[in-house]
């Protein structure tokens, strides 16, 4: 038997993980401790998810604008809860044009602090509001235990950041992003079911007043959470003065959001979606859907694989043709389904002579013969039915993996392996404590019917114990 | 007579420059020294401009990544040349993660010298070549005269690294980036005429052999360096030992290049297009093309309004709807030429009452009456007319403020005013010299017929000369 390209997802999953991240050519460690260089494969990806979550986040009214890199490190000690939750993962810059800076500028973790500084200058009236930013940028927090994706020192994001007349409109604007951008984003192109929660007192985000959070279960039973959209209450505009004019002519403040996903939803999708082969990226992701491979030379096979490419382009199918004679046939089917690749279209001599290529499925498996021109067709079907049956997959998955507990043991002990839904009021911050001396934590409190609850104290809410990345 | 809204270019170019940029809300200075805040409106232009250069770049067979904003200080070290030309810009991170580092971490000017690791591992047989890349990212060259979109301390640009087997190979692809990419680009996305050279050995970049560069001309005659392309020769692949295994099973060194553009751009593009009203924005660009004003409440108007606003976007064209009549239509006029929106829709009842609107064009100028159901027809005319009335002021302007000169004087007394071309042979090297006390720059060497000179001493190369952003 062959020896397997990949170490098996349950002999030692973080293994598995980096074996994949390396031989699908995604990303590799940056020579600065934590950093990434995210290889164009990997970036590939990136930039479609980002073209499409753009777009979302444009029809949900928010318009792109660039803040600065530095930050003056006084900004950051303004809010004393967040400069609490960041100060040790802070670069600091003290050098700069070949002279000691008078001030030393701190490298972004995040922008709250110098976007408030603006969102002040330009809320002058209640006309101004509410006034909807997002920033796609590179922000740093220096990691001691860094994993590529999932928790690097430098990591590419969106952030969102808006300001409201009401905490109403404040609040309204949190879920939207929250249910109806995120959360169907991750659905329609990651192919990945998410909880939409709350996050406990404990898990908040410095300075928020509620976060809400979106967790998914990866294929070794832990949880990642894949983005977040924050509530900040008042408490920056109290401290960068974003106020405004209201209609009465009284001077009021604002209440503010902040939101963000990052390049951890790559680790996401590989740990969500991947298997002992490699990768599986959903179809709308994919860079390249489908390979068309010559697999060995013969009379007209390139040119039936150039006619068959041409089909699948016309069609809309991002394809692409392998004709690596040099290359055996066993290395590159390899490859294609290291990196994921949804569908092979592989064609021979033997299968042509019958009118025929044979259409392997990286994602439903399987291999079936197809006749030359109705390739296209097949392709296309496929790829809708392979979205549904990874999101399907993945959600059977987290089914299997989610026991119902009743008490504080009955949540440890599912923890080591999948999830448990617990009552809250069954374990409190008290029990939420105890678990954590453990590593299992509340990854976030949610309805039965998995709605949000609009307070921890509501009946009948329910948290979602596990353990995460 | 009203007072103007912008300082008049011929009063005080730089003072235009710095109001137009505050008053269409392009950009803000950042809170540290040297950095700027892109906001909405500036950064939805930038936007388009990205998009459809990474297109380009993309048909250019370049594939994107994303190496680290981090870079260790040997690194740069390591190339005398390159090192020597950055030191005095170079920002450091001396402390991070609550610690002082045990090496300081040079936050990246360019990253040349972190690609040039990568690629070193990337490129291991002739197979692999031509490794063509390309990033997208924010760069730090510490600046004390910093000046929004120019020279900022932080800026965004594209950078593409590419080595090649043979030098020949990387001659022809850093020409065909320099002229049918970014030309092209500027050409046809902004409307800008730019000139066509190899930079001398003294404004070369650092480490280059030859940098190849777009000249573009400003309104007030100085000259604005648009983009670059370098030959890189085989010094940054023999520091980082780039090599690969040619098909005769030598180890031989690569060829390297690089190429970039950057938020720069928008400068120029501000300086060559605005006048005394304020932007002008080539309509291929333009966030809104047509703007929809309902100039006052009457029988019906802002249902016509919103039927042409259908219409435009039922063609294609980007429009917006203004009907903010809290605002004195003459503001708001103001407004929309400020920000250099290409047409104006103007809606009233009298013109109504007619069965017309008045159609106001930014760029060509002056009003007409349009029949209303062939607003958007005409509205669709002129923006592809405004395209190339733009670019042809831009050719006229640089060609009325460019003279022949024979000598070191004429063409110092011609750099006053605008541009000169003197033949290369008379000025050289020492002419150069003399020519920068005054701040009088060799802004590129060219052809008479515009193509770029293979060599410094060709015969009847020409020096373009003149001051420069």
């Amino acid at each position: 038997m062959a020896q397997p390209v990949l170490t098996p997802q349950t002999e030692d999953f973080p293994r598995w993980y980096q074996d994949v991240v390396a031989k699908a050519e995604l990303a590799d460690n940056g020579p600065v401790r934590g950093t990434m260089v995210i290889r164009p494969y990997g970036y590939a990806i990136w930039e479609r998810m980002q073209a499409d979550l753009d777009r979302r986040i444009k029809d949900a009214g928010a318009r792109n604008a660039y803040f600065p890199l530095f930050i003056p490190e006084s900004y950051l000690t303004r809010e004393a809860e967040h400069v609490e939750g960041f100060s040790p993962e802070l670069a600091v810059v003290t050098h700069a044009g070949g002279k000691e800076l008078e001030e030393p500028v701190v490298v972004r973790p995040t922008s709250e602090t110098v976007i408030g500084e603006f969102m002040a200058k330009w809320t002058q009236s209640y006309s101004d509001l509410p006034l909807l930013l997002n920033q796609w940028a590179n922000v740093v927090r220096w990691e001691l235990r860094p994993r590529i994706f999932l928790r690097t020192s430098e990591f590419l994001w969106q952030e969102g950041h808006t300001a409201h007349a009401t905490e109403e409109d404040a609040r309204r604007y949190a879920t939207h992003i929250h249910k109806d951008v995120y959360a169907t984003f991750m659905r329609e192109m990651l192919a990945m079911p998410v909880v939409l929660g709350r996050k406990t007192a404990r898990e908040r985000f410095a300075g928020a007043t509620n976060t809400l959070a979106l967790e998914a279960m990866m294929r070794d039973g832990k949880a990642l959470q894949m983005g977040t959209s924050h509530e900040l209450g008042q408490n920056f505009a109290k401290v960068f003065d974003i106020s405004y004019l209201s209609e009465q002519g009284n001077h009021e403040l604002c209440w503010t959001t902040s939101w963000g996903t990052s390049t951890r939803m790559l680790g996401g999708l590989i740990m969500c979606h991947g298997d002992d082969d490699g990768l599986r990226v959903p179809p709308r992701l994919a860079p390249v859907q489908a390979l068309v491979m010559v697999v060995k030379d013969g009379e007209g096979v390139l040119q039936a694989a150039q006619q068959v490419l041409a089909d699948l382009v016309a069609r809309g199918v991002r394809a692409e043709l392998d004709a690596r004679l040099d290359t055996p046939f066993g290395r590159r089917v390899v490859d294609a389904e290291l990196k994921g690749i949804p569908i092979r279209v592989e064609m021979g001599p033997r299968d042509l002579a019958e009118g025929s290529v044979t259409v392997a499925r990286r994602i439903a498996g399987g291999k079936s013969a197809v006749q030359l021109a109705r390739v296209a067709e097949a392709v296309e079907g496929a790829l809708v039915d392979d979205h549904e049956a990874l999101y399907a997959a993945a959600l059977a998955h987290r089914d299997a993996h989610t026991s119902e507990a009743t008490t504080l043991e009955e949540a440890a002990e599912a923890a080591r392996t999948g999830w448990a839904t617990v009552p809250w009021s069954t374990i409190g911050p008290e029990g939420e404590a105890l678990l954590a001396e453990s590593a299992v934590t509340v990854r976030c409190l949610t309805m039965p019917d998995g709605s949000v609850p609009a307070s921890e104290s509501d009946d009948g809410v329910l948290a979602v114990v596990g353990r995460a990345y």
